[in-house]
């Protein structure tokens, strides 16, 4: 049985990616969530992870470090992770690199928060760039290979490694045109989302740089963790 | 036949791994040299690629923007990309991603540079702890899977990933320990790296900011280009 190491559903953007996509595939896992120490490094994580970070998975004696490690790993190990048709798989595996190694602005200005709306302060030129490219990528996708997922008919990894920005355009109200909020809402609305999504609002941890991060970014519109 | 679109040699690392992996593998194609221009963005780059960034593959009406996903692509097509045996395919793939999308001290202070050895003016925190981890990286694939190379007796993608790595230890003398100081320069023996390394040496073009950028890391030792 695979073991998928991550943390706070509430913060960890990067935890999302494998857990979704092995909920999407139907995949049996164990998770283990360790949560965020406070600080700016996770030292405790290195018992488990060796990059000290999250998500890692175990299967058996084998340590596979980083969501797209990952998934390459169940690639050869599972069918639907990447799509079936050769062009779709090529283009899923480029936008996923993408996000994997890009979109900085986004990243930062809005961490990934589960359990608030934020009305942001303003919207600078980098984050507008990177909204902007979301915007271009996901409507090629979902036009070139008919959707309603990234690469077509179903769910595949693209869609995972995009999820964490359908929670940032929820939580800070970020601006996308029609096709691409709607599909973010799809994403949002996928049983797995929303059950990551409630486990998120339901953990008892609160970690303070995360909770200071996304104030930074704008006025709390509401707190989802009172209702 | 592919055709890989390239940013100068003298300083594009990202542009060095897929050429240097489809060198390794022997397998043809045609490089498609599009030197920088001043800015810190490329819209000239976009005219091939999506991202505005190299490198990027055109496999006749395909694009494949993204070092990584140009490796799964390759991958798909040929052997050797990765290594045949399972564990070493697992770790070859971790150490890629995490080079993939970390490593920023490294990346942002010691810009890579073909042409310059510089004495660095300070190694600070971050940069050490980079060092620190590139040092357990290899240390830990040269010894687990045998060597030369990190995931085995043969080049595979993990180790076109870190060449970058091997060209900014010699540029900035960066210190290693001996089994990974020994590494770097193995990489920097291949015959193809020494190709890469004298076609930089050759390139007509300074662009200024990646001059500039070098030389706020230290101080000058020397210009190979000037012999
Ligand atoms: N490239 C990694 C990124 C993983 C990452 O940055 N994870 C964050 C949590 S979302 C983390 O563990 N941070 C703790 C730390 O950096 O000490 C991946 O794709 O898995
Ligand atoms: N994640 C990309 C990174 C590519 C990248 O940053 N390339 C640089 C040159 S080494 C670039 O094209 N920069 C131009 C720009 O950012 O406008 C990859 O792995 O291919």
């Amino acid at each position: 049985m695979y073991q998928l190491y991550i943390a706070n559903k509430l913060y960890s953007s990067w935890s999302l990616r494998p857990w979704l996509l092995l909920k999407q595939l139907a995949i049996p896992f164990t998770e283990q969530l360790v949560p965020f120490g406070e600080g700016a490094t996770q030292p405790h994580f290195l018992q488990f992870s060796p990059t000290g970070k999250v998500p890692c998975l175990h299967d058996a004696e084998r340590t596979i470090w980083d969501s797209l490690a990952i998934t390459e790993y169940l690639a050869e190990r599972h069918t639907g992770v990447w799509p079936q048709d050769d062009d779709a798989r090529a283009w899923a595996r480029c936008a996923a690199a993408e996000m994997h190694s890009g979109f900085f602005a986004l990243r930062q200005q809005c961490g990934m928060h589960c359990g608030v709306l934020i009305e942001m302060a303003q919207i600078d030129a980098a984050l507008q760039r990177d909204l902007d490219r979301v915007a271009a990528l996901w409507q090629e996708g979902l036009s070139r290979f008919g959707g309603p997922f990234l690469a077509g008919a179903r769910f595949s990894a693209v869609d995972a490694f995009f999820a964490p920005v359908a929670i940032r355009v929820r939580a800070y109200q970020l601006p996308l045109p029609t096709p691409a909020a709607e599909y973010a809402q799809r994403l949002l609305n996928l049983p797995a989302m929303q059950q990551w999504l409630n486990e998120a609002l339901a953990e008892p941890w609160l970690e303070p740089s995360h909770e200071t991060e996304i104030l930074a970014a704008g006025r709390l519109v509401q707190d989802l963790r009172q209702p």
